[in-house]
């Protein structure tokens, strides 16, 4: 992976918070590294208690800029209803055609949780598949794209994949402009448990770590090394 | 991970072949990149079809040599005896200790295989905390050691750990020392398949990720990264 | 199972190549003891790559016939698109009950994987069961039919099944069989990587198993004997 | 497998009644076809609630004798002490090696039951393995045996292993017969409870599978085929 | 949970006589402490080898009649037809609702099963979610409601979830209720062996736990105690 | 279980301070609520990095006092060096019969965590089998004793079991006091971070739970209700 260029990175979520608490610090800290960072939102989350479409809309327009990630959102059915489908999977290829990520980030597959996320994160697997294959019709207008990586965010503790190496992130520097950019979802604030669940999350996570504050991320696939020199530590502190 | 200082390998094996099948490969590249890299040999081979002990520990000391690894046997009651005690486990530790890698190697923890090599990789993983406790007597005379990382190998497809995330390696330009360190154990070559085996498992492997011979090992804890500029990408080309 | 008459066999692939490059050597191997061999193809391949719908289904005619098999296109909604939805598996059932197969192959249940693998292999296994039943409307004029068993077979090494037991045949006397079949899809070799891979994959688990070449295939419900006369036996050279 | 000679199974079991209760149908019919069985007892379940060693002992010899089995006692520490150390896998090579029998059968590796149970049915496994080296000092004078394959038996229900396939054998005529034979063990017939489990799990199983009684046996392998011809086929009336 | 108010249970079954069979004898228990009990039907049946729908609807009413349940009828494609759509979980979302239950029941999520009964458990997972949340359009003529509890029922063997904790239930003293309940749907007693499946796993289980008869389900989620004072002993007898 | 007696836990802990780290605050509640408690500590911590064996016993007296937990220290060969042998096993069967507890508490069985823990867990599992069995010679002289139940707590995020249900329990109340109880562990507190760690993770899963704090438990085995009326509620927040 080449070092001296900027990295690119798509993220997908189902609902106007979802990338901000799922793996908000992590981008923070990446944007801060110089990395070209791109949300696609599938919903308004207009099925929500709380909160009007046009509010969340702005709310996450407004946590976008704070991480300094340009933003679109994509008519999936609407909160609630997206779905699995191979047509939403085709929908995601295009963007990713579009915007040629170098990394996809997406919503476990974990199915016991908001039925979008897992739906979400299936379309997002699948229309990378997609994104490559240079024969299909609807999407001959964009040019064919390999990405090199797929990794899943984790909305809740419930939705973390099981039996899956986790990859954890160090973001004790972003803590403070991650509760920042949770904040803008002022609609989802009702009580403050929500962000506060997040936080305690990252700080359990990163006191396993060895650090403040960290932010786990999981692979699907198998990863590649050029040598052991690029290899990451293990997290062994107990 | 310091880049520029040499790293230090540490690897276990139960039997004089057992390292050289099982990640040859990894090593020869890794030495190749300067590493540090000391063999522990936990037994002779003396239980085996094929070879005596005194032609086994010279067809494996004749094999680090080539990798360029220095080596070491250890008493651990005998081939086809190696039990997962604390009492191996604590003798792993010391050496540990002697040895102070920042990598660690050991048998995967698969049981369906050779007992040894399960045993090996069971008091590895042990070891590799004990040698972290400053309070344990017999030990006290060597500094504690916290090591970074602790790989598995897999000496047969078998043995290859499930549902755990595979770290691929590419060793295409390793292959023909690889061959040739192999080749050192002549009393197991009777027949070529069991090197052919490792091969042509290395050639699935490589195709699989797009190179043209790879090889693989198992992280049993979870990675840490200091941000995704460093992170692996996935193997995707299917 | 009876053994005096002519075993049938029905297999399904998502696209042109997927039955030759998944189970090609076994079902070689099964045509030459006498099996009758039913291939249902359920695109033309008209989203790859390389390769027009009708070169695609003139080289899986070829290759179809090279086996030994007959052949059928079904319109399961087009390449890259083919979702595993009720009606896809109603149409399957319906062929189920036209060829009344004693054995049933589909690409595994891996999600992982080109997409459309694990629809077609999903709406195989639920078309299985609703071929039984023989109140379904739609089906009535086609008598109900069990198979005996359904078999799962990877497409890519990515694909096979994770904690289920293999069934691993020995098709050392097919590899150059096997080879022309899969040159057969001349569109798709390129390079010749992936028949390479699947001779190579093949050749890894021939020597697993003490053979020259093996391919495997998964059963996805518990296996009945009449008794241990008859049993399988056990791969157990490691 | 040549299907013209005596088959020869080997059997271990931890206790008196392990045997007749977890495997007892599926030996009766192997039995009656002919084929030459052993019995290794571990203990003499002196540690049990009700009976004494000495007719224990008894029981499970009248037991052998009705299914036709010889039998042998091992001392491997004494009931509720069998731990599944390299010696007693040692020492069960060392039968493997005189019995040399085609088939394995051990309890099942399911850690929550009777812990000798699990000893015994890792012990097995290892001394499969260790009775084919032909170096080890201790067993040199016995010829190296390979056996053809190795099944699980599980003694209760909650001992059946959990994501493997299960091969599942009629044993329906051998229903009255296997009564008998469990009865045999009269100083455990307290109540008839025991019993009475094992024939309603039968019943249950046969159930599933369209028969009147059937047991189940797990392959801790990859099974070998020669063909599907001599596939099982599979359970499927649900 | 208060002890004093009437409890109410909810139960989708995907066929007429998937409740009765897979969680009638628990359901005449819980009638028998003052439940109130509501079944939802998903088809009439109709694709089923024996009993015209009508027969069948008839059959169930009876059924209910006799649990002391109330009934009705949802139209979600057909006997056969039943997919996991998000359409499906809306409607039984707007079900949740009207009938405020406290605990919901719902046919187990295992993919090799009736396709019908997978999706009925998969919509009611997610309409239960759906329940919960006020903005959702279509569902705002009925006021959210949370559930306390959600589990799953198998309706086979085959179809219990493997690696999930299962409640157990003693439900000797429902026996005979149960078998006329069962009975009911006598257009499937064509032969007793489906009830009789039943009856003797029903059996098993209780043989397991120290009972005569017992029936298990499956949570899906952690589960949440005051404190230990209320926690289920464990099935620990053998 | 009869509420209306004192109910008795026994809880085993490997080192001075597990047992408080694992699930003190579950202890603080059950003694508040009348429980009778007893630890057993299976070492004095003598080789962990701070902190003399006798500043650790005291240490954990005092715990256990504010607690309101008599205790007992074992000799089971030393810090670090606890194996789980039958021996093991044997002795904690007595203290079993001693005690007679209702409820047992053990270390998870996680292998990758300190080796002390996971011995200690397999053979309290053990040792509450062969508590039961009365023809076990050294324990004759003390009554043969049922438990109702097991469950497992973890020491450590790492020491949580995977894929089987967690049962959750409130602990909010019990915060203070618990963090009293955990800094009993001066020698151990050189930074507080580790008990940070246990208190954060409380948080996390109270949050989740919907409470304040909560921690959670594991059961090994299958769990037994008498009715549904004490079914415990799921999670189900998010």
């Amino acid at each position: 992976m080449s070092e001296n260029r900027q990295r690119s990175i798509l993220v997908f979520g189902a609902h106007p918070d979802d990338i901000e608490f799922g793996c908000g610090a992590v981008l923070l800290k990446e944007a801060g590294e110089g990395a070209r960072i791109h949300f696609v939102i599938c919903s308004r989350g207009e099925s929500g208690t709380n909160g009007s479409p046009e509010q969340r809309e702005v709310e996450c327009r407004t946590a976008a800029e704070l991480v300094g990630a340009s933003i679109e959102f994509l008519d999936c059915g609407g909160d609630s209803r997206i779905e699995s489908t191979r047509a939403i999977a085709m929908m995601f290829a295009g963007v990713i055609r579009e915007q040629k990520p170098d990394l996809l980030l997406a919503p476990s597959l974990v199915e016991n949780q908001h039925p979008d996320h897992c739906s979400v994160g299936r379309a997002v697997r699948d229309g990378a598949r997609l994104a490559r294959y240079a024969g299909i019709e609807e999407l001959k207008t964009k040019e064919a794209h390999a990405i090199e990586s797929l990794f899943y965010y984790a909305i809740t503790p419930g939705a973390e994949p099981v039996g899956e190496t986790a990859l954890v992130i160090d973001v004790s520097e972003q803590i403070d402009s991650w509760r920042g950019v949770m904040a803008c979802h002022a609609s989802q604030m009702k009580t403050r448990r929500y962000l506060e669940l997040q936080v305690s999350r990252s700080r359990t996570l990163g006191l396993q770590a060895g650090v403040e504050y960290a932010q786990a991320l999981w692979a699907g696939d198998a990863l590649f090394l050029d040598s052991l020199n690029s290899v990451p530590r293990g997290i062994r502190l107990f």
